[in-house]
């Protein structure tokens, strides 16, 4: 009566169109959840058995048929026919293929809706894994950087100008902090996203009364779906994920373009080395930063995927629509490239040869102003008083191309009365950066305690 | 010497141009932050009180002076005059004018860069309890209407296509999911903005041995941030609360559509209130459903504040950028905007008349063949042969134009050989809502009691 | 002395780092490029020729062994090893391997930064050929509807309420006017693609005197870019195709929203054909309109690949950066994603059975109130005025349930004064749809001709 | 009966709730569209009289009161009061206050939707010419600047690593380009906004036989649009203005980006004026290119605003749906952003000193040896060999701290053996640059030349 060879053909008298097939079948990129679809079917059909709608001979069957497919899987021996649309279809196609009836079965009191879905919270959570990991790769990389640079001055920058001086190791655990705060961010991410919704069936429930906890705990769960319509139709961890990977390829770009400004004949604050660099096919004599670029240019994509993605759900009604399959293109693809740009990120730390050298001669262009305002004020000057006193030193300093502590005392003193030697002799480098006691500031002790702080945080047992 | 009549115009010669001016001067959008700017100056001058960098008498003056200026901008008195770039210099100029030489001793050990990152998190954590408050009055009204028609039947749809009953209080209880979801990311983005930079200066801390936690205590911030270049440059936490607001957004839209769609003469499932209906400025027999409308266009605005405001943070170089003044205008545009979406959605919620009659008449069109297939199943039929056998007999029941349970029982028979004259009985609407006691599912029974739950959720104390 | 195997190796003392190959390699998606980098070669060479700088034998070698690559590509017998880091690469690499010495000197005066912005551009100007083709098909498919359809009532929704009655021809020429629109686009951004960069080398031209007219006369380019820094740099036409697909894809989404609705229950305007539409692994009863959900759902996409391209050349220093490499997985994707979306399309219309009888039937609910209202001021009611008295009989009509034309003509008197029997009777669905003759109107017969035209514009010599 | 005082409040029994108002008023945006709405209703009055519709008296009067309601508006005396929704009912309440039954007149045949759509376009069109202007006067100073900078040599990067050696004038030219294919894109979209939807109604076009060819003609439109459903519910057009729009944002952002770097105590290439950069509040020795930065950073909201207003559209059904009056905003803030940053520009190009001296002082670092490769080329050796051979070239100089042409000649032809001592003499600065006389080249003769035509193109009439 049907000549539609799909699972769901019964009803239907005519097979897609090859346009349908070429828009709507996912296996040429969904396969990839294979793992997470035996997975989620072992887990399925162990509940099944233990509410008695399939018995242990059927049981049996599958786990082994299950093996068996995975194991074709892991080989790369697997194949996929033309009338698989997705891995959840493809999967259950050889599981009966190789035991039969049993495989029949599998599917009673599921979904697709509910085993995608189910499917895709295990990848996100396995993604925050392992992107968790690399992250405290690249923390550890930064602490230890930090730890072995916490004294060597570098100018901070604002505006990109030279604004008062720093040291390498207080520039790089600011980095720290950002990757740190991306560290809670995907656990946050990950903790919404480990909620079962197998037993959702399609929509409504199912009429079986499904062991719905106990499969979510054999699956790792934390908790299990409230309503089986929202659980279908709910694809915000997806979104969450996407988020916190743009918040990592924001940081991720931000600390290229460092790289890249750095690693200028104009700055050259850093040697990359060979190994995170490449040459041109014309010019014998480059070396680009091609890692960090591609750190910095391959954000715009992960924003993408986000856009692209709340676009998607945007206006969706419930509860399952096809155009929920848009999930997991932007999500392997936002996954995969914060994973090369972390691993590029390490590559390019552990790799670099910080030029201290050339960092402290920059400390210079006046970025101790705001250390001469200072000591004005605690000698008495209102704020914005010594700033406009100071700020016309600067002015003086420039025009005769020195610094401020070279301008003699008197001329110091016509514009800041209250100005004296000491505080002059005060604004050499080492004594600028030792005041910066404050928490969080820059004096270098400050910097080496913050730095073990920092390894510890990345090391400490999640 | 200096014609620059800025604050900062020390070292300068020229005034700014017209031009620049027009695109660096944010006064005009982030006045708005006055509250937070004087509660900020307030426990600052308090902390250099402490730490005796100002005497009492000048910590008076300024209390008095803020207090007046206060007074000014709450009542619409203050005036902005055309040297104000900003909120803060705005704040300080008046200060100056009202108390003299104590107001020139303010921004004692801060700069702009730390004072603006407070103000910007204190904006956030005060945006996020609005939000929250607004979120729970949303979740109360849907978990009422949801008590309230818990058993009411409607069709749950899959690609808007009718697939099994389920009720409405289950439908609404699924927008409530969503937005309780949406209260757990806006607290831990308020958890993440409730730092406090301030004793990070420009840059790299301060000279002056601030007592930051004192001041970030007096604030109500939870913690002071660790890396004084992190915290001038650091506005994840705004991204924070753009992804917050998308998601908020996302469910509005997708809520928005439904009551679009429902209230349509076809559909015809709600009649919304004249009070968020709006008319034709030509055709007299129009009532259109402009705030639901809204709700769901107004979502794109807000991932256009994400995306715009990640694509600006992208590649920054540490520490503070101008670029980072582009913060402001997509915080207060989403935050506005989710504001407007909520109560426009508690109004919708609230002022629906649920027409349950046309609802019940939409359960039908076969939306019972999943119970007959998982009757089947339970007699003993494989699943996938079961499901055949029901896809066999909506054709027949398509072509015959019935509902399944009309067909003849020897019809039936014929292409599900193993059904009875009970499974077809089963089939009534009520028997199929009732099976689904699954967790989470569709039970009458059981949505009274999630529909309970949720409002015990809603107004629990946070 | 190198260990380096790159063809860019001879500075370098290292090989890449296995990350820095992972982020940096493009040949897995950019050997799709490879038929325009054949061409490319061959174009360049023959130029080479032309100014002498290769004797006849180089080129005839390289002549044929392109020809001998281009087969093995064609073929897909083609191998790419570990060392070919891009299509250009692989391409020089095998052709060295075959020809030897001549195959070293094709890239002489060329750099892949001009050869791969010249492999792009000829992608782009053969992808919005292709793309122009499908919406022509498109087009005229959605006119030969149009044209059977040019008389059949529909009602014309705002705000998704029926407004005033249109035709089911008006209606999809209303789609036809959009992806018209896009063949113009289209074809702008194929015109800024089609000049030719080649000879701008690395980024400031060549000491050779290519022949650069030449060479873009023989790869059909109208003309040759004009400066050689903006040459290599300049990924504009890349976001002009993105934006163009933008655009396709977002009257796709609404072609497809359309189609979801029409195809509802609740609509019932037309029954998509089996072979666009899928059935439910767990639900037999379902026939979903997949391809229509997925015209709808992957717009996201195509915006995401728009604006993550925008954000990569934010702030991109001249002239070549390596997050220009990131054009190309965006510009595949969304050249991909409305090529099958424009194929779902004209599957969807060219298999859609439009239900005339029940959009007829739709024709009602007060559709005509505009056209009564119009009549009373022809009568000479001010507009406003007869706005009002119509608004008031709608009501009385909603609230007794019956069209305007049933009300008795006293009562509508009394609201109206100056309405007649007359008015009511040209209330008729015939008569308001056949008054509609305004340029660009409703009217039947003007559908007709318009539908006409439209053809025409579509099969038009371009 | 109504106690709705909308215009359109006949049929309702209730007025809206305040949330409703509060979402759904436009005015507080749209009054900015006040000139179009009045140009646009003359226009629309005068079609009316000529099919006689309204009486000379009512057109006399409409046009005496617009003119006074235009008087009011343009000198700021014009009150807005609580029921006026956006500015076409604001013109149309006070029009009607200040001439009585003529303005209720004047809706006849007319919606808002064709309405706004009109002032829409409008809009659009004169911002068109208001951003070209402004693109035009950029494009005149880059020429000029570039006409006197021809000669100087500067590095070209790649990588931001120095590559070959160019001129100022060239690189300054680079940027024409691009802001001279923006004024095309903008042209583009200003033929398409030029089309006059007057004379569409609601929907389906209007009862009455409108004039819409000879409106269209008075209001400058080129045409009118073809069909009524597609008119009311097109913003294609704003799409368009905002991805032009998006693209001078990039370019923007490049430029500016370069002027952040050129403007470093690094780089030095380039002293901004005082007129485009600001002081710190803090940092008495800051002067910060914030008119660069935010040419930079305000790309970001352009994007934001192009794909959240791509995002409202998707998925819209026809026609008119209340989600598209999401349009101005994003529309107008595009325009205002772009606005500024165009007059940013020209400031800071106009206001530049550049630097030459430093500029060719950073012409080393083997920036030669593309040149010295291409000697051996020509001198028979095969382009991959002489890459190697150069590469090695440049390790040695490296290791040495020489550039190549220090380097002995035995040592050169070591690795090289067709080196000549000529070959070394030609790598000198000037006669590498004056080689480059390939069409679109860096040769400086060529680029004054280029100079001179483009000023021709930016002045030319359009």
């Amino acid at each position: 009566m049907s000549t539609n060879q799909h699972a769901w053909g019964g009803r239907f008298s005519q097979s897609p169109a090859a346009a349908l097939d070429a828009i709507n079948k996912s296996i040429a990129f969904d396969l990839r959840l294979w793992p997470h679809d035996i997975a989620g079917s072992l887990a399925h059909a162990r509940g099944l058995r233990r509410i008695g709608v399939i018995d242990a001979a059927a049981l049996e069957a599958i786990e082994r048929g299950l093996a068996a497919v995975e194991t074709e899987l892991r080989d790369g021996t697997f194949e996929v026919r033309s009338e698989d649309e997705d891995v959840h279809m493809a999967v259950e196609r050889r599981l009966t293929e190789l035991v039969g009836d049993p495989g029949r079965r599998l599917h009673t009191g599921r979904s697709r809706n509910d085993q995608v879905a189910t499917d895709v919270r295990l990848f996100v959570r396995s993604a925050c894994d392992d992107v968790d990991a690399r992250l405290r790769t690249l923390c550890v990389a930064l602490a230890d950087a930090a730890a072995t640079h916490a004294a060597a001055p570098l100018p901070a920058y604002t505006h990109l100008q030279r604004g008062m001086p720093t040291t390498l190791g207080h520039h790089l655990l600011a980095y720290f902090e950002m990757f740190d705060r991306d560290r809670e961010r995907v656990a946050q991410c990950r903790a919404r996203a480990n909620v079962s919704p197998l037993g959702s069936g399609a929509c409504v429930g199912s009429s079986f009364p499904l062991d719905r906890a106990g499969v979510a705990s054999d699956l790792g769960f934390a908790a299990i779906t409230r309503n089986s319509l929202d659980a279908v139709s709910d694809r915000d961890f997806v979104a969450d994920f996407l988020f916190a990977a743009s918040m990592v390829a924001t940081h991720l770009s931000r600390l290229g373009e460092e790289l890249v400004l750095w690693s200028t004949s104009e700055f050259g604050f850093v040697e990359l080395g060979d190994s995170v660099t490449t040459g041109s096919s014309m010019m014998p004599n480059k070396k680009n930063p091609d890692g960090a670029e591609l750190m910095r240019g391959k954000a715009g994509r992960v924003f993408g995927d986000l856009v692209g993605f709340l676009a998607t759900l945007k206006g969706l009604p419930l509860t399952y629509n096809k155009d929920m399959q848009e999930d997991k293109e932007p999500l392997f693809d936002a996954f995969d490239t914060i994973v090369l740009g972390l691993d590029m990120a390490v590559a390019n730390i552990e790799g670099a040869r910080f030029r201290t050298d050339r960092m402290r001669a920059a400390c210079s262009a006046w970025v101790n102003a705001t250390d001469l305002c200072e000591s004005l004020v605690r000698a008495g000057e209102p704020l914005r008083t010594a700033h406009h006193q100071t700020g016309r030193l600067v002015r003086l300093a420039v025009e005769r191309g020195v610094e401020i502590e070279a301008l003699p005392l008197e001329v110091v003193q016509e514009q800041a009365p209250m100005a004296t030697a000491a505080m002059l002799e005060a604004l050499a480098l080492q004594s600028i950066l030792d005041i910066k006691t404050v928490a969080g500031g820059t004096a270098p002790a400050s910097v080496a305690v913050a730095a073990a702080a920092a390894r510890e945080r990345a090391t400490a047992a999640r």
